[in-house]
């Protein structure tokens, strides 16, 4: 397995308040200090944090947004970066940007946004690149930022009681984290079953839910500390010993026998190559 | 193991109008269906139902539509019992329905309204009696009916996105499987984390997790098979490797690891004391 010296942080999006534009409400999370700890992962408040608002069909106001927010915690050097289209990711200006920064921090919106205008571009080298080689390079996201980040992505798919092979739609995402399924908005939307349509779809691969106002610091590909007030849901399929997802015909109801759960909550650690949950010791703070 | 042989039909809730009287639509949940089954079960259309809107805070309204419900179904033999206090459990009218019905069917509402007017009443012992020395005699109940079938039952509990000790409030419930703590709405109102909480509490017991529209036929105490459109997830926490409820202070984060989960659809089947799955053969028929 391969060492990635940067970090990741997806993050499970903020309060949903039940209208479209809550990708606007990025504050929400950072009372509870999400955002704060991608700042600390980052470099501190003096660090270059590059804000990608390309999910968001309201990128201006989630720029915005998040330049209030950073500058709230006391930030100096935030950039909004708005790519709209491939075109913008070859860019010299935002190549700079991107070869400059230490944090890129992608909001929530919808996921194949990000794959089509900044998947296989320059800009997508050059942080899977430095994600890669460079100790302290931070990529961060929220919600469809979060889900971007897995090689196999949850693209969309209804959120539905039931468990109906055909109800995920999968997609090509940035790769930056192939082991991985990443849904985020786990419990308030009731993503259960599309998350477990995945895993049946790729067992082999580790399936992340992540609550609203939690989040993961990966480091080294590998290493995951869960931050954030909410659960950390983690699906390990390889333990299956029923899943009929390649013979059923869509629209089928399925079945998994079976899987490894685990609930994770602040602080809990994961090692993803030996699929191994740490606990927190009982005596540890909050963090 | 004790060999009841009576049939438990315990259902997940009708779908959520998301107001305080959702109880009253229970006509949805027809067209799936899961009534159709309880009658069924029950031995037809004309054998003899009791209704009991104990759990409801509209019981005459509950009633009044699970009459309607029945009656577009074909049943000629309904009645409801509105018991509103433990003497109403020891009216001899309500002992003479119960000792002469083929089904009781419990609505939704609050669980703790059951257990606090029928609990260790003479009808609650008619019910285990028969539950457990008669053949074809069928309790169901949807929602809070389904929840106090349980001997450990859930009576409440915010379904916060965090896993947090003491989120879950537990009680004594009907005790007529009590190998099982059984909770519903279950993907919707997002009670992933309630449901942790009381396996961990109570890890030798399986947790239920019921979808709205979906149910379990339960047979000889043991044999589940799966009914309507969505999913039931079973949490089985003998498996577990972490579990620090017994020693977390409340309002702790809490962890569990290597909780054991399958996800279970229409006409699949599991067998509560082998622990078991059996999965529906590809080319079985939605039942």
């Amino acid at each position: 397995m391969q060492l990635n010296k940067g970090t990741l942080i997806p993050i499970g999006g903020n309060e949903d308040k039940g209208d479209e534009v809550n990708e606007m409400y990025t504050m929400e999370f950072i009372d509870e200090g999400i955002l704060f700890h991608v700042v600390k992962e980052a470099g501190g408040v003096d660090s270059k944090i590059v804000v990608i608002p390309t999910a968001s069909s309201i990128p201006v106001e989630v720029g915005e947004n998040y330049l209030d927010a950073f500058s709230k915690l006391g930030c100096t050097n935030v950039t909004v970066l708005d790519i709209r289209s491939q075109e913008d990711s070859e860019k010299q200006e935002s190549i700079d940007l991107i070869k400059s920064c230490d944090c890129v921090m992608f909001s929530g919106g919808d996921q194949s946004k990000i794959t089509d205008r900044i998947g296989n571009t320059t800009i997508h080298n050059i942080l899977t690149e430095r994600y890669k080689n460079e100790e302290g390079f931070v990529i961060a996201g929220t919600s469809a930022g979060a889900m971007a980040m897995a090689n196999e992505m949850i693209a969309g798919g209804s959120a539905t009681e039931s468990f109906i092979k055909g109800a995920v739609l999968m997609y090509k995402g940035l790769g930056l984290i192939p082991e991985l399924i990443v849904d985020t908005h786990f419990i308030k939307r009731g993503r259960f079953g599309r998350q477990s349509e995945a895993i049946a779809k790729f067992p082999n691969l580790l399936g992340l839910g992540l609550a609203e106002d939690t989040g993961m610091i990966i480091k080294n590909g590998n290493d995951c500390t869960v931050i954030g007030s909410g659960m950390v849901i983690v699906f390990d399929g390889s333990s299956l010993t029923h899943n009929n997802e390649k013979v059923l015909e869509e629209g089928t109801p399925m079945t998994m026998a079976n899987m490894t759960v685990h609930v994770l909550s602040n602080g809990d650690q994961y090692d993803i190559k030996n699929r191994k949950v740490s606990v927190l010791p009982i005596e540890a703070p909050f963090i």
